[in-house]
């Protein structure tokens, strides 16, 4: 099942996306609560698509307004070798806020304070039932869907500090795909997928979910050991190397730029720097 | 003023406390968008408290749910300094999610990951107007009120990846103070005040906002200069010197401590370790 999350007449809602038609759902979860019912509804078969969405909609964030955003840097052995560290025993867990996110389409910028903007292609997992101290051989239970994530990030304000937090939280540069595709029409836990970054039509990232140090049931295994998860949570699972600020010479998105993240089978999101 | 959130009969309300009174003001707002109206009638003197609460009462968070906790880290030399750090140019910030917060008088545990709970007082500033790329000569209009706050880490899982996120986002162990004082009961950028830890009647952080390196309107320039605050968003300053895991040996909080955060004239945060 493809989900979409869209914007018409001012409202999000959700559709379901299939052979090119999208059918409308109902309103986009506003909450946490809601968004529990609608995997509960997903998982018993309940979901029952209405009319065919008609005119134009734009791509909306299929993001709850209580989600939390988790973040998981160095998932991939030879980004963390191209950015100076080993490959670790223990991820880079940092959050974004929802100021730093935008949907599919949006123009990027830093607001003025830095020109060092970089890509990241990451697959993004959606959270459907949450918990804490989840075990890694029931973590993929807890799984609604999965999406595409441009962890977008502002090179010099990651290394500013001790924390990557400013530089992952500049206002709306984590740009969420619009789509979610549930598990049963993906390889469990999304292996065995390639996670692209295609610059100005240019290939700059391209590696495959096997090779993740911590996979997707491990990450949330993880995660859930310290802070309980909620539907409607998202985890950006970390992106392959191929980075800009890593090549030689560094290579920085600029004003005009397109940049498109794709994961094979899931979907693909673009964004335009202004 | 001082204002205090307090829980009666499964509602979180407001009120003004004033010579051991308290009076009810309405119910705490729910969002950034009702905060932004409360910091206005505080502008304006428009808040006008009504009977006194009778009955008891407990202490709540003075937190909207869309809040951001944001918190900076090596704020006090000394701090860094026993953190084996060199006072930083730039701090250290990242940010805490709701389930890791709780209120006054919370038993605070691990959920049985770790035993190296460790204290960590600090003054907390409430956002009362929003905005980007606040002058640091204007950030202190966008207070609405300061309070008090114990940044409870859990250090080994602080330190585990490379970020700080896990041993800060514990279930439940950033301590957040029920009252909030405005700014006019206060000095300037709330300097001059002690900060102090006390673990089991026994004072283990004394030391002076005087002496953050990086001051609460410098703190909001910084913050601001990346994101776009919003009325009801949170600012943790930071702790001094004198934490459990930098003593020799080191002091962990162990299961029947309590640990008390107190701000001079801002308040005081107790809490059980369990």
């Amino acid at each position: 099942m493809r989900l979409a999350a869209y914007r018409q007449n001012g409202a999000t809602r959700l559709g379901l996306r299939d052979s090119g038609t999208l059918r409308d759902i109902g309103p986009f979860p506003a909450s946490s609560q809601g968004f529990e019912r609608l995997a509960q509804d997903a998982a018993t078969g309940a979901i029952t698509p209405g009319a065919v969405v008609e005119g134009a909609v734009d791509p909306a964030m299929p993001v709850v307004q209580d989600a939390r955003i988790i973040c998981i840097g160095l998932n991939y052995a030879e980004h963390a070798r191209e950015g100076g560290r080993e490959p670790p025993a223990y991820p880079g867990i940092f959050f974004r806020v929802d100021t730093s996110l935008a949907a599919a389409g949006a123009t990027v910028s830093s607001g003025g304070i830095s020109d060092k903007l970089d890509y990241e292609a990451e697959l993004l997992v959606v959270i459907g039932k949450g918990g804490r101290h989840i075990p890694e051989d029931q973590a993929l239970d807890h799984v609604f869907g999965y999406g595409v994530f441009n962890d977008i990030s502002v090179r010099d304000y990651q290394q500013k500090g001790a924390q990557w937090t400013p530089g992952k939280n500049v206002d709306g540069t984590g740009i969420v795909g619009d789509e979610i595709v549930t598990p049963e029409d993906l390889p469990p836990g999304a292996t065995g997928l390639q996670v692209r970054a295609i610059l100005n039509g240019q290939v700059m990232q391209d590696a495959n979910t096997d090779i993740m140090i911590f996979p997707v049931a491990r990450a949330i295994a993880i995660i859930s050991d310290f802070m309980t998860l909620r539907p409607g949570d998202l985890i950006a699972t970390g992106t392959p190397s191929g980075v800009g600020y890593a090549r030689t010479p560094p290579v920085w998105m600029r004003p005009g730029d397109e940049i498109v993240v794709e994961v094979e089978q899931v979907g693909r999101v673009s964004a335009r720097i202004g």
